[in-house]
C-alpha cells in the first residue's frame, strides 16, 4: 500500500483544469511542473487537451484503474466519482473539495457516507478538504510550490494542508529534506494514525528515520501509539504538534477541520507514551526534526564541544547548554595546546574554541581534524558556528563542514547566522546536502528536546502478590462508589499496602496489636465519634493505650476499640482516570493540604513500565520533598514506583473503574501506606 | 555628543588599507559603499591613494580634528594613535583593534592606560577589540555588510561586534529597521550603560522609541539603571541579552570580551528594575523589536483578533495565545454576519477570521475595514497571516496590510509564512516599510514578552513610623552579627512586628500580659531549656499558663518564665542581601520548612516601589498557599508588601547591612510577625 501511495504506477486527477488558481487546475500543474514517471490520467468532462495533456470525459473511460486518484470536484460531485473510481479497482482515493465536515452536520453525514463506501470496496480515502500528496516521486498536491523531495527524507503527516506548505518553506530553507508529504484533511476515513499505520507497516530498512505529525484532533490514539511505539522500535524518531487543545484553539481548530477539543493532559501522556517529541510550533517542528537528522539517531549524550569563528554566539550557546543541563567541558592541556598550534593569537583554544573571524576554512579544518582526533570520548555532539564577518570565503568554510558531518565520529551540527550576507553560499550548502540553524540558543533547545525525548518502554504485565482472580472476584456485581471495605480489599489484594487496623471488643487485645506504636484509637459503637471524644491519637506505649481504652470506653455506647497505625511523612496523591479513547492516566503528586493550591500532578497512560513510574514520580516540582526535608528520611521511589506500576495494572485489567484515588498515600522510606482511597465503577 | 557620533562632520581611519581582508580596509570599502556625507580622512604611514581616496601619512597632518576617528592598527600602535586623535582634537575614537583585555592581564593593563588617556583629554573612547559604528549617515564598521538604516529605527547598542552582524541580517529579513549599531568591544572607557547614558542624554521628541542591547557584563549596573529608566521615562521601549551568566557561559564570555562573571539573580532584577525586556537569544531579541515596532507603543492589552487565509496556523496561534494568558474572544452576532457577507461559503467568520487560501486581496481590505469599525473596542491587537497556497497574488495581499498598519486604530502584526515561495513579495512588503514574523507561535511568544515587561515604579522613600535616625543610633558602631536585642530593635523602629514578649518574676503578672493567647512559656534561668522540659507551646488560656508557670518554677535555677505571642500560619522568608555594584537584593519567598527544598524565592533591588513588592509576592510559585488552603485565611498582601517596602528602604539607608533575614515571617490575614532573624553588618 505505501508504495502504491509514494511511487504510484498511475495517478489520476478527477477535475483536472486549465485554470490553474483552481484546485484541479493546481495539482495538474503541480504534478507537471514535478515531473512524474508514471501514467498521469486528467478527467474532466469536456475532456480535450488540459495543460497540454489529453483529458478523459469520463472516470469509467480511463484506459486503467489509477492506482493513486485524487478527488478535486465540487462537493456534490465526489460521492459518484469516489463510487465510479472503487469501481474501476482504485485502491487510494485522496479527496482535495472542501465543503464537508468542516461546514457543519451535514456535511459530517457525507463524509461519513465517503468513508463508507472507501471502506465497503477496501479503498483508503484521505480527505476530503486535504491538499493532497508529495513525495520523492510526485508532487499531487493542490496548494504550495511542488518542492524537490528527496528518497530518503523526513516523512511528515499532518491535518492540514497548509502547515505542511508553511513547514515546509522554513525546513527547505535550513536544507531539511523530506521523502514525503502527506495531507489527511478532515479524517473521513483516514487520520494521521491510520496513515502512521501504513508507513509501519511497510517499513523496511532502507525507509526514512525521521517522521513528523501535526494533528488537530487524534482521531484514534490507541492507533497513534500502537503505530508510533512500532515505528519507535523500528529506530524511527517521531516528533509532532498536537494542536487545538486550549479552548481558543480548540474553536479555531473547530471551524477549520471540524476537530473537537481534547484533554491536553490526555494528549501529552499519550505523546509521552508513543515516544513522540511534542512542540507547539513550526519552527521548533524544523529544529527538532534538524537534530534528528543531523545526529543520525546518536542523541543521547550531554556533552558539546563549539567551535565558533565570533565571541557572542559561543557564550549565547554555552549559556543555554548549561541551563538546560548540558555540559560545555573545558577541553584538556594537550587538546589546548594542539588547538593553539593550528590557530592566530587570540583565538579561544578551550571549550568554545573561537577562531576568530579573520581564521580561514583550513584552520577549520584542523580544528575539527584535531578535535575528532582529542575529544571524541569527551563530547557526544560538536556544534560549527560561522557567521560572515565579510572577511573570510564562507562557502568554503562550510564545505569543510560538510565534509565532516560525513566523516566525524561525533555528530556536527552546523549553526548559520549569516542569513543574508551568506545567502549564496549558504543555498550552495543546502545543495551539497547540508543542514543547519539559524540561531544557537534555538539549537541547544531543539537538541534538549530530542536527548530528553520521552522514551518506550515495556509496561509490567504483573506484580508480586497482584491477584488478578481474587480482583475480579471483588468487582463483580459493583456498581458506583465502592464501600470502603471492598476499595480496601481491592487494593490491598493488587498489593496496595493500607495502615494496620484491628477491632478489639476487649481491653486484652492492645498486647496483641500486630503494629507498632505510634497508634489512633476510636470508639466503636457512637456515631460522631469526633463529636464525643472519640478518637485519640499519637499514642506511643501499651501504657498509655490502655489508659485511652479505660476513657473510651466510658462513652455512652462505647462497644470497643478501633485500633489504628498511625502514619507519619510526606504525602502523595495517587490515582487513575479513564479518558475515553485513550485508556486509564494515572497520576501522581504533591499530597496533604497543597494538593488543592499547588497542583503539582502529572499523568502518565495505563499500564505503566517501571521507568515510567519513575519518570512520573521525578517530573513533578515538589520532588525534592518526597527526598525528605530538613533531616527527615524521605519517601523510598522504589516502593513508590511498585505502587504507581500496580494502580496501572489494576486500572488496565479492570477498565469498568472510571476513577480511582489513594489519597494521602503517606510514610517514610519503605514503608508507605494509603490512608485513604476511593475507587469509582460503572 | 551623540549627533557627533550618528551624524560626524568628518570620520578619519587610522590604519586605512587597500587589502579589504584587513580592518582599516574592510572599514574603509564599507564607509565608501554605503556613502558618506561629511569628510572622510584615511590615514595610512605610505600616503597615497586607498580606495581612490588621498591617505595623509600621519595623524598631525591631517587638516583638521575628525568629529569620528576610528582606529585600526596593530594594537602596540593604538596607544599613540589615541594620544596624537586627541593632541588633535578629536572628541571620540573608537578602537577596533583586538590583542587587549580578551589576552590576559598585559592587554587589561593597556586599556587602563588607553582609558586613562581618553578620560584626560575628554574623549568619549569605544573598544578595543569593537566592529564599530553603523548608523543612518555612516558605515563605520568593519566586520559585515553595509547595511542600509533608517533614522528613527531602532537602537542597537551591543557588547559583542559579531552580535550586531547577526541579529542585523535576521531582522533585516523581517523589514526591521535600524537607526544605529553601536559596538563597545572591551568597554575600556565606555561599555553599553554609558553609550545609553550618551543616547539618554541627547533624547529629543523624534529620537527612536525602541533600543536594544547586548551584554556580556554589565560594567556599570547603576549607570544602566538610571540610563535605562531615564529612556524609559522619555517614552523608549527596551529590550536586552545579558550573555555569561552560567558557569559555562562566562568562561566563554570571559576568552570572548574579558567579561568576569556575575550573579544571574542580579542581573535580573537590574533588568526588571530597569525596564529592559530580558531575552536569551538573538531570534527572540528580534522577535520583541518587531512588536515594539509595530504595536507603536500600544503594548497593554491581552485580547487578539486573528485573520488567516489557512486553518492550522490559526489554531497554532490561538492555542499559544491563551496558553499565555491573552484572550481570542469570540465576535458577536452582527460582525460575523458583516463577516460572512463579503467571505466565501466555508470561511471562518468568528475569531479567527479565516478567509481560506482562495480569498483574493480584496477580501482582506473589507475584513480588516470591518474589524477596525466593529472590534475596535474588544480588542487590541490584530494579527494577519498569509501564506502562499499559490493561488492568490500575496504581494496584494501584503499591500493590503502595510496599508492597514498605517490606518489602523487597533495595531496590526502581520505574520507570514511562506518565506520561500514569498521572497520577492515580502521584499517588496519590506522595501515599503513592512515588518512581519515568520512564526506566529513565536509572535505570541514576543507579545506576551512585551505585554508583561516590566514597568517602572517610583520606589517609596518613606513608611509610616520608620524612625531613620534612631536605627542609625542603633546600629552606630555594630559590626558583625547582631545581637538578637539589637535586631529585633532595629527591625521594629523599621516598623517589622515581631509577636509579644515579656519576661516575668512574679506570677501575678501573668495577668497582665499584653497579648492575646494561645502563648509559649520558656522557664528563664536553666541554659538548656528544651532539656529540662522548659518549653511549653499552645497555652490556651489564663488556667493552663498558671499551670504551667507552677510546673516550670519547679526547675532547677528557675527564675520566672519568658511569654511568647505564638503565631500560627503561613509561613514566608524576607531578606536582603548586598550585592556589588547593584545594591541590595530584597527576596521573598516561601518559608517554613520547604524553604530549602523548594527553593521558591525572588528577588528584587532596592528600594522597592509598592508595585515592585507586589510583584514579587505575586511572583513566586507557591502564590496560592499565601492565599490560604482549607479554608485557612490567607496573608493580607498589602501587609507583606508594607514589610517588604521598609527592609528595601532599610537597606537602601544602610548600605553597611551585608545581610539581613526575616525567616519565618508567620501569621494569618494582616496579623503578621516575624518570629525570628538576623542581621549582619559590616
Amino acid at each position: 500500500m505505501l508504495k502504491n501511495l509514494l511511487e504510484p504506477k498511475s495517478i489520476a486527477v478527477i477535475g483536472a483544469s486549465e485554470d490553474v488558481t483552481k484546485p484541479g487546475g493546481r495539482l495538474t500543474l503541480n504534478i507537471l511542473t514535478k515531473g512524474f514517471a508514471g501514467n498521469l490520467y486528467l478527467v474532466n468532462p469536456k475532456g480535450g487537451m488540459i495543460q497540454g495533456v489529453k483529458a478523459y470525459p469520463s472516470i469509467p473511460e480511463l484506459p486503467e484503474a489509477p492506482e493513486l486518484a485524487l478527488i478535486g470536484v465540487p462537493a456534490k460531485f465526489v460521492r459518484t466519482a469516489l463510487e465510479e473510481l472503487a469501481a474501476k479497482g482504485s485502491k487510494i482515493v485522496v479527496v482535495l473539495s472542501a465543503g464537508f465536515g468542516e461546514l457543519g452536520p451535514e456535511g459530517k453525514a457525507e463524509e461519513r457516507a465517503l468513508a463508507e463506501i472507501a471502506t465497503r470496496h477496501g479503498v483508503l480515502l484521505l480527505g476530503p478538504n486535504c491538499s493532497g500528496v508529495m513525495t520523492y516521486a510526485h508532487a499531487s498536491k493542490f496548494t504550495g510550490v511542488a518542492l524537490k523531495l528527496e528518497k530518503g527524507g523526513i516523512d511528515f503527516i499532518s491535518g492540514s494542508g497548509a502547515t505542511v506548505d508553511f513547514l515546509a518553506e522554513h525546513a527547505m530553507r535550513r536544507g531539511l529534506k523530506f521523502n514525503s508529504f502527506l495531507t489527511v484533511g478532515n479524517s473521513a476515513q483516514s487520520g494521521v494514525p491510520d496513515v502512521m499505520e501504513i508507513y509501519d507497516a511497510d517499513h523496511g530498512p532502507d525507509s526514512p528515520k525521521v517522521m513528523i505529525t501535526y494533528q488537530e484532533s487524534i482521531v484514534n490514539p490507541q492507533k497513534f501509539l500502537k503505530a508510533a511505539r512500532s515505528l519507535n522500535k523500528k529506530g524511527v524518531l517521531l516528533a509532532g504538534i498536537k494542536a487545538g487543545t486550549t479552548q481558543a484553539g480548540s474553536r479555531a481548530a473547530a471551524s477549520h477541520t471540524g476537530a473537537m477539543a481534547t484533554n491536553d493532559t490526555a494528549v501529552q501522556a499519550l505523546f509521552d507514551k508513543a515516544g513522540v517529541i511534542r512542540v507547539d510550533s513550526r519552527l521548533e517542528l524544523v529544529d527538532v526534526a534538524a537534530i534528528l537528522t543531523l545526529v543520525k539517531g546518536r542523541a543521547d549524550g550531554r556533552r558539546v564541544a563549539i567551535v565558533t569563528d565570533a565571541g557572542g554566539p559561543g557564550v549565547m550557546l554555552s549559556d543555554e547548554l548549561s541551563r538546560l543541563g548540558f555540559e560545555v567541558p573545558a577541553f584538556n592541556e594537550r587538546t589546548r595546546a594542539r588547538l593553539a598550534e593550528v590557530l592566530p593569537a587570540g583565538a579561544g583554544v578551550g571549550n568554545p574554541v573561537d577562531t576568530l573571524p579573520t581564521s580561514p576554512a583550513a584552520n577549520l579544518e584542523k580544528v575539527l581534524s584535531i578535535l575528532i582526533e582529542e575529544v571524541k570520548d569527551q563530547v557526544d555532539y560538536i556544534v560549527v558556528m560561522n557567521g560572515d564577518a565579510g572577511m573570510m570565503d564562507n562557502w568554503a568554510l562550510y564545505q569543510v563542514a560538510r565534509k565532516f558531518m560525513d566523516i566525524s565520529p561525533i555528530p556536527i551540527i552546523p549553526s548559520y547566522e549569516s542569513v543574508l550576507s551568506s545567502e549564496v553560499p549558504l543555498k550552495k550548502f543546502r545543495e551539497i546536502g547540508g543542514c543547519y540553524f539559524e540561531d544557537e540558543v534555538y539549537l541547544a533547545r531543539a537538541l534538549s528536546r530530542v536527548v530528553n525525548r520521552p522514551r518506550i518502554y515495556e509496561p509490567e504485565k504483573s506484580a508480586v502478590g497482584y491477584d488478578k482472580k481474587k480482583i475480579a472476584e471483588l468487582l463483580n456485581g459493583c456498581h458506583g462508589a465502592l464501600s470502603p471495605q471492598i476499595t480496601r480489599e481491592v487494593l490491598q489484594t493488587a498489593g496496595v499496602r493500607f495502615p494496620g487496623q484491628v477491632e478489639l471488643r476487649e481491653k486484652a487485645g492492645l498486647k496483641d496489636v500486630p503494629f507498632a506504636f505510634p497508634w489512633v484509637m476510636k470508639v466503636m459503637g457512637p456515631l460522631h465519634k469526633s463529636d464525643v471524644g472519640g478518637v485519640r491519637v499519637g499514642i506511643k506505649d501499651i501504657k498509655e493505650a490502655e489508659m485511652v481504652w479505660d476513657d473510651l470506653l466510658k462513652i455512652k455506647d462505647a462497644s470497643g476499640t478501633l485500633v489504628q497505625q498511625m502514619v507519619k511523612g510526606t504525602e502523595v496523591i495517587i490515582g487513575a482516570n479513564r479518558e475515553p479513547g485513550y485508556g486509564h492516566l494515572v497520576a501522581f503528586g504533591l499530597g496533604g493540604i497543597y494538593t488543592e493550591a499547588l497542583k503539582d500532578v502529572k499523568f502518565a497512560l495505563a499500564p505503566l513500565a517501571k521507568e515510567e513510574a519513575d519518570r512520573l514520580i521525578h517530573s513533578i516540582r515538589s520532588l525534592p520533598l518526597l527526598k525528605g526535608v530538613r533531616g527527615e528520611p524521605g519517601m523510598d521511589f522504589e516502593t513508590l514506583r511498585d505502587i504507581l506500576v500496580r494502580i496501572g495494572l489494576l486500572v488496565t485489567d479492570f477498565p469498568a473503574i472510571q476513577e480511582l484515588d489513594l489519597n494521602p498515600v503517606k510514610g517514610y522510606g519503605k514503608d508507605i501506606f494509603t490512608v485513604d482511597a476511593r475507587i469509582l465503577v460503572d
